[in-house]
Parts: C-alpha cells; sequence; structure tokens
C-alpha cells in the first residue's frame, strides 16, 4: 500500500465534513481533526508527485490571486499548488486594472470570480486591514454565488493577512513534524518564536503571530520573546493560551533572547513591528498624514536599532539544546554581514542550516494544494485514493 | 434532454457557415443567423459549466491578448473563457517587450502568433485608430499564415475598439433577454441609451455605438440622449437606421434626458466623449501636442460639467415604465456620493441595481467563450452535443 | 509513414543518451549527434502540430521563466514551447518579488522551481555575468533537488546569456536548412556574419557568437566580418576554429563589409557593441560608476557613429551570389528610413526579405520545445511514436 493511500486511510477516520466549502482564514479557525488533515492530504500529495501521479482535481479551472504586498515564495507556492491540481492562476494586478476609478471591493471581487474555483489574497501591510479585505472580498463572492452571477463559490486560502499567515505556520509546522520523525515526538519540546534586529522596519506580525497561534496546539513549550513594546496582538495571545489549556504543553512570554534560547529545541528568530505602532501607521495612512508617517518610520528605526542585541549569534547558538536547535525562518532573513551590516541572524548560523530552511519553505506548496483540496472536494480520502490509482503527470 | 442539447438542435437551423476561420470586428458585420449562434452557444456554454461538464475544445492551445488599455472585467473574462475551452492565455505587455524598439505592428503581430489560437485586442483610445490597429494586426497574422509562418490562422475577438465594443454590447443584450424571459419579449420594449455627466472626461464611445448599434436589431424602440454636441459616430447612426428599417422597431435622438425617460422599460446612462473632441484628441497626440491636449482637456471638462443635470436620479428613475425600468451599465459607474461627488448615477439608484448589474457582467465570459468557438469549430453544435455527453470540468 | 515517425526513426540512431536530465547552456557543448536531435525533433514537433496531433509531455507542469532584459519574440516563443508540451509558464518578475529584499541567486532559484519542470533563463546584458547567474542558479537547484527540497530537478534552457544565444542561432540554422533544402545542401556555402550600424549602443554579442560558434560545425565557409574594435569573445573564435578544423569549411574574419559579402549565399548584419568596451561596462555597473557609465555610453555612440558605411544596403547586396543572397535578422532590426534615419538594413532590402525572416524566427518555438523535450524525456523517439499515435491538440 502506497503511503498517499495509508494517509487517504487515516483522512478517513477524521471529522472533516465542514471543510467543504469553506475559507482558510486562520488555523484557529480549524478544530484539530481539520488541522490534521491539511498535514495528512499535504504529505499525500507530496508522496504522489514524487511518484509522477497526476493530482489533477479539475480539468480545467481558475484560481485568482490578489497580492496586496510582494511576494515571490508564496506567489510561486501559490502557482505550484494550483498547477498541481489542474487550475490555472489569474493575478489581479491592481495596476493593470481600472480599480483605481474607484471600484468597490464588493465589486471587484465579483467581476474577477465568475468562473474562480478559488481565491488566494495577501493584504498583509496593514493592521485591522488585510483580514478586513479578504473577509468583504468573500462576502462578496458569497452574495454573487447567492444571485447567481457566479456558478459556484469560490472558497479562499489566506496568504497572508493582518492577523495570521496561515500557510507559512503550516509549512514550518509540518516542517518540524517531518524533521522530529512525527508529531507525537513533538511533545514537550520547547520552541522559541524570538524578535530579531532588522535595520528595515514595518515587518508584518502575521509571521510570530502565526507560528504562537498554531504551536500552541501539539503539547510543545511554546516561548514568545521580544523587546518590551514589541508585544503582539492581544487576541492571538490568548488563543495560544486557550490552545494550552486544551491541549497540554505551556506559553510563556519573556523580554530576554539569551534566557529564551536556554535549553530550546527550536529557535525562529524574526523580526516584527510593534503592533501599537502598525496601528498608528494605519490611521496615519488613512488619514493620509506624510509627515506622521515619515515621523513614524524614523521613530520606529530608532526604536528597533536600540535592540540590535536581539539577533541569532552563534553565541546565542550555543545556549540551545546541545548548542545544536533547530534554527527556522519563513524568508527573506536579514543576515548579518551578507544582505545587511546587522541583521537577524548570523551568516555562519543561517548558513549553516540552508538545507533545513530550503526544506521548511518547501512544504507550502502543498499545504495550499491540501488547503484547496480539502476545501473544494466533498471526499478527500476518496480523492487521494482515485489519484493513486490513476495516471502519470509526466506522461513519458 | 439538456438545455445545452436543445440548444444544439437550435442551432443546427442556423445559417453560420461564415464563423468558420473569421474574426469578430463589430456585432453589424454578422448576420442574425450569427447573432443567434452567439446568444445559443453562451447560454449553452453557461448550461454545460453548470452542470459540471468540461468545455474543453482544445487540450492545449493559445490564446493571445493585447490590451492598450486598462481593463478588469473584460481581462478576467477573456482569461475565463479561454480555461473554459482549454487555452492558456498570454498577454503581449509592451512594456516587457522590445516594441518600443521600433517594431511594426506586423512583425509584433506575427513574432507572438506562432502558436496562437485567438487573439483578444482591447485599442478604444483613440477614435480612427483603434480598429485600425486590430486590422492590421489580423492582416499581418493571415499574411503570416498564408507564407508558412504560422501554423494556423488565429481569429479575433474585439475586446473593445474605438467603434464597437461587442463583448460588452452583446453581454448587455444577453442579459435583457434574460431578464424579460426571451428575446421574443423585448419587441416593442423602450431602451434608453443615454450619455450621463462624469466627473472624468474621455470615456469611449464605443459603448454606446456598441448598444445603438446591436440592440437595434431586435424590434425595440431604441433611444439615444445626448446633450448637443455628444453625438456618436455618424456611421453607426446608419447602422443603427437600417437594422430598424429591416428588423422593425424605432430610433429615435434627443437631447433631453427626462423626456428619454419617459415611461422606459430599460435605460443605460452612462458618460463618453464627445466624437469631434476626440478625433482632434487623436490629432493632437500624433502630433505630439501636449499642450494642446492639456488644454483640450481643460475644455473638455468645462463642457462636460456644464451637464451636470444628465444623471440617472431617483427623480428620473420615476419617469420610467412603473418606476421600475432595468437600470444598465458596463461598470465600472461613477456613483455620487460614493466614487465621486457627482456622476452618472444616484448613489440609491446604483446599489438598488447591484444583483442585476453583476449578472449583466456575468454573461460576458460566455459571451466570449462563443465567439472562440463559433470561429474555431468548423460544427458547433456536433461539438456542444459531444460536450454535453462528456466528461467533467472537476473531476472530484 | 508520418514524417514525425521517420524522424523518430532518424532519432534513435543518434547517441543522445547523455541529454537526459542535462542543461542546455552553449551549442558547442553538445555532440553533433545532439545538435542533430534537437533539429529532428523540432522537425517532428512542427510536423505533429500540422497535423492537430497532441504534443503533450505532461498532464500537468510548470516552467519558470526569467528575463533579466526584455524580450517579445522569445519569450513568446517559449510561452508556445511550454504550452506545446503541457507546461505552464511562471515568470519570475524580479519587479514583484522580494528579491531586492538582498536575497542570493541560490535562495530565489530554489524558492521558485519546487515544482519546476524547466528553467529559462535571459541574461544578456552584462558580459562576465550572464551565464555566470545562470551557472549560479542551476547549481542551487542541483543541490536543491540532492537535498530533497525539490522533487525533481528542473532542467535549463538558455534563452540568451553573454555569451551564447543558442535557442536564436539553432532557429536560424533550421531556417537555412529548410532553405536550402537539406544540412548536406550547406557545404561550401559562404556565409557572412557582419556587424552593422546601429544608432543604439549595447547590443548583445551572443547573438553573433552563437552563429559563429554554431554554423562553422557544417562545412560552411563562414565570414566574421566587423570594423576594428568590434572583435567578439576570443573563446568563440577558437571554437569556431576547432569546428571548421573538424568538419571542413573555413571561418575566416575581415574588417570589410563590401569584401565579406562578394558571393556570399547568405548575409546576417547585426549590430553588436565592442566586447572590450561591454567588460568596460560591466564594471563601471558593479561599482556604481554613474559618470563612467555615461561617459562610456556617448564614446561607444561617438565609436558606432564612426562605422555608419556598415550598412545592408542595395549597394552590397548586389556583391552577393547572382545578387540574391538569403538576408537573416534576429528581429527587430534597426531598418533605415523606417524605425531610425540610419541603421543596420536598407528598407527595401528588409521588405523583400519579410517572408524568410518570418519564417526564420518561427522555427523558434519548435527549437525550444525539443530541448525541452530531449532533455526531460528518456527516449524522445519513442516519445514522438506515440505522440504520433495519439490523439488530438484541438479537439472539435
Amino acid at each position: 500500500m502506497s503511503k498517499a493511500y495509508e494517509l487517504a486511510n487515516h483522512l478517513e477516520k477524521l471529522n472533516i465534513n465542514n471543510m467543504y466549502n469553506n475559507d482558510f482564514y486562520w488555523t484557529w479557525d480549524k478544530t484539530d481533526d481539520e488541522i490534521d488533515a491539511i498535514f495528512t492530504v499535504a504529505d499525500a500529495l507530496r508522496d504522489l508527485r514524487e511518484r509522477n501521479k497526476s493530482c489533477r482535481v479539475w480539468d480545467s479551472g481558475l484560481a485568482i490571486s490578489v497580492f496586496r504586498d510582494n511576494s515571490t515564495r508564496t506567489r510561486f507556492s501559490f502557482a505550484s499548488a494550483c498547477n498541481l491540481l489542474g487550475l490555472t492562476v489569474n493575478d489581479l494586478d491592481e495596476k493593470k486594472s481600472q480599480i483605481a476609478h474607484g471600484e468597490t471591493v464588493r465589486e471587484t471581487a465579483n467581476m474577477v470570480s465568475f468562473m474562480a474555483d478559488v481565491i488566494g489574497i495577501r493584504d498583509d501591510m496593514f493592521i485591522g486591514e488585510g483580514h478586513k479585505y479578504q473577509k468583504t472580498f468573500m462576502d462578496a463572492v458569497d452574495e454573487g454565488f447567492h444571485d447567481g452571477v457566479l456558478e459556484q463559490r469560490p472558497t479562499l486560502v489566506n496568504l497572508q493577512c493582518d492577523v495570521d499567515h496561515p500557510t507559512q505556520s503550516m509549512s514550518d509546522f509540518d516542517h518540524i513534524i517531518h524533521h522530529f520523525g512525527g508529531v507525537e515526538n513533538l511533545k514537550g519540546k520547547k520552541i522559541v518564536m524570538s524578535w530579531a534586529y532588522s535595520p528595515s522596519y514595518g515587518k508584518p506580525l502575521s509571521v510570530p503571530q502565526g507560528v504562537v497561534g498554531l504551536f500552541t496546539r501539539f503539547g510543545m513549550d511554546v516561548v514568545l520573546a521580544h523587546p518590551e513594546g514589541y508585544e503582539i496582538m492581544s487576541d492571538v495571545e490568548e488563543i495560544a493560551k486557550n490552545n494550552v489549556a486544551k491541549g497540554g504543553g505551556t506559553f510563556t512570554k519573556t523580554n530576554n533572547m539569551a534566557e529564551a534560547f536556554e535549553g530550546a529545541d527550536i529557535v525562529y528568530p524574526k523580526s516584527w513591528a510593534p503592533f501599537a505602532a502598525m496601528e498608528k501607521r494605519t490611521k496615519l495612512y488613512q488619514a493620509g498624514d506624510v509627515d506622521g508617517i515619515n515621523a513614524l518610520e524614523k521613530e520606529l528605526l530608532k526604536q528597533n536599532a536600540e535592540h540590535k542585541d536581539w539577533a541569532c549569534t552563534e553565541e546565542l547558538m550555543k545556549r540551545t539544546k546541545d548548542g545544536k536547535a533547530l534554527y527556522m525562518h519563513c524568508l527573506p532573513a536579514d543576515i548579518t554581514g551578507l544582505s545587511c551590516k546587522e541583521g537577524e541572524v548570523d551568516r555562519s548560523v543561517f548558513e549553516r542550516y540552508i538545507d533545513p530552511l530550503y526544506l521548511e519553505a518547501s512544504y507550502k506548496p502543498y499545504i495550499i494544494a491540501a488547503m484547496i483540496l480539502t476545501s473544494k472536494v466533498k471526499d478527500p480520502a476518496n480523492c487521494l485514493r482515485k489519484l493513486d490509482a490513476g495516471g502519470a503527470r509526466k506522461l513519458f
């Protein structure tokens, strides 16, 4: 029996009926079974792909992507996932459209979705706005479907909003499942999600929030470390607390990076912006206050610069479990002495972990494909078995 | 018998041999049977799609799009239509090409068409230029095909030129066919194509021209209303006159919007630029006369502003049949109090008609697909029957 | 027996095992059998396509394109080739990505290649850089594959580097094979690769280098003509000398265009930049020396202008064999009196040869497809036979 077939058998035991025709906004919207299903389908698709099995769920079909912020790996991961399943991606490039003419999100959402099976949206720039945009978009297509405008109701894959970055956090977690030989081996492991210094400012909070909101579900000891003033959304901290209350493990916070690294099995040092400052920035942009924006940028860069000692150095890595914690990053990293003078991580540390870092990223296309498949296919277990018994992807 | 199958039977009775391998420039190039065929195939494809039938006409194939003006809905409609039929769209982005190096249209046309099945072009900006560009392009691929450069002769879908916007006018008309329960119910209905005020200037004339040139074929009372000085191309008015002479109904013109709305069944209030001014603008651009262009813009904005009372207000809507005429627009509209201070339509009117407006737009992918299918498939009726009996689009 | 089937039989006799899973950088990396295989597969695919046979090698799959310089014909040729074989192209647009954030080539290469079957790269701007970029990219995906990051190892098609432009030179050569009725008829034919004046500067050397490096393999008399100071890379001249030593024919150089044209069967007059100046330019760019770059540009334009008599005039064409040499160009050409005041070729000469020029370009999609097929399919002869016996591309 193939690995994909075994995974299909596991999938069948999960209660995932609610995934069908549903959107993927945040991991904490999903039950444990649903999260399990994503990892299971992702692994099955990877196995099928590696055995040259066609994974087409569609003979023809469209996916719409909306990238309101730059992207390389998520863009290509989404494109890869869609191609794997038989969908063609059409990107809504707001510069090429008439959106500047004052079109509402509601109208745009319907106009681009006439034949859309799936919608992928990245909107992570402004606190309080990204998720709202995705919700408005999906409410509009919902209405469009019910009014007969759209012949089907496309489903959403959140490709990063201001709150969560589920395709990232789930790829990250899939990586450690495989690295440690199974999710059961993660119980009691210490993972540090730590702030780190970067010469740029305003990096999204959705990565640390996504990690904290997901990794606390699996009985791990999750430590969130950052300087004072770099708090994440309190809502997500509440999620994390609830998660450990239900599933075991711990969730602790500290303002001391060195302390956090002590005995850690996994470290994830990464820069982000302070939540309060990002809220302020959103308001400044809404008010069109250019002077205010510039002043805030200066202030934030200055504030960042006070914490240059928050870097993943060789020194610090020695404090981790046997000096060999698994180093993680969503990439691209700000690498001291390579991409910047002083950054998030020592060059020698980064380069020692290049293989696992790229491997970490390689799960994303499969995670996205799994999110699409579970939301669009009524019986995913049956689908995987059929694909397993089906034709080749590369025909010669 | 499925709806698609019934429509295939109807299609078979039409004389459409001349559509095969032919281009779609203007609706008035086409016979009544040919126009009927487009609506028939569009409806059949929608039925097949809604029943999850694969509508692939190609196993692999290319469509080339050339958007010389911005586009959201037409771009996505074209992409959707192509995907439906199994074609991949490649966009000729003139910024990314070497066209700036002085390449001729003839050369570009051949260089991008080596394996093109279909060409979609939008070129609506300059009076006297848009259609000419499309014609030059298609003459070039014609020659390329006959010289063995191209292995087949791609066909054109006019995605809007300076004269007609057939994918728009036919979607609009398909919408009213369905809204009024059949083309036979449209006889004697009063439709008003009216100019309306917009704070921007230079909007294409191809929408009102397309509507006037098509809607006059079906026995309706078509009224063209605009302030003095906003005349459309006289050639198109001649077409309209000939249409009513042959098919019944009336074609009248007025400079009074309120009068036009009286007892109307359908209203289509939309801004456009005066034809004479657009001709002048083309010449100024050709001469590179920047001062002249700026002066003309000011003059036109001033002229527009003299007609702010040409707006589709609640007041005016009351004059229509039972106060409930069907409101139409090609979108995006300039909505008073939403997208601009004063515009084409009251916000409350626009919002009351959002469902039918989106529905109106939803026909475009199917109309485009029908134009492609009838020009590339020798026996469309047989093709529809085979698709009806064929496999699924979404496989699981 | 079909032409494609006959070509498959010929293919089987060639020793091409080494092509499988291998990259295509330069034609001179390839054996005579391998070069023969590309032409054979290209012709077979053209025959299959013209007989409406599906040429899909993939049920689904991805090709990544990286255009670090503008492109129309190569971009569309690559897109056409990929579509023909069943691959979807995803373009890495460096402006839309996070590459500006300091990402290394190694990282980008892996991040965009998770599911890539094929990589096409154009990087021709800087001497000493283009090939290096391609090599670095492919070394990275090689490593990524061996580390399990990529589920397969994509192969490269060089879409133009600073050294060679193999998809161009092979299309050019395929064109003359067909024009003269077979490669055996080219023995002893005189072909002139000549520099020509252009009002722009800095055109890549890879076209003349590609022609000289390839055309010298087939027993032809290859003449390289250019003004003093416009030498090409000496490495490529060495390749050319070795080629004629092995395969017969001659390779000569001259600084006299008129002399070169004397009795020529084929002429290929085209502008390029002096190698030494381009090396200097690369260093100026690396040093960020804007003044130096501007000074060099002026100097080169002045140097070019000293050689305005290097143009393919009617006068000069009369000196060729019967006054009727085949005129070649990679397009777009700088045409005197059409695209510029004084350029590479007289308008009347250019226009007389438009049909063969477009035909020359039309081979490129098939050459690219052949490069992809031979590098990704283990048994290309068997594959062609299966395609020959297989289904239709256009289904109705």
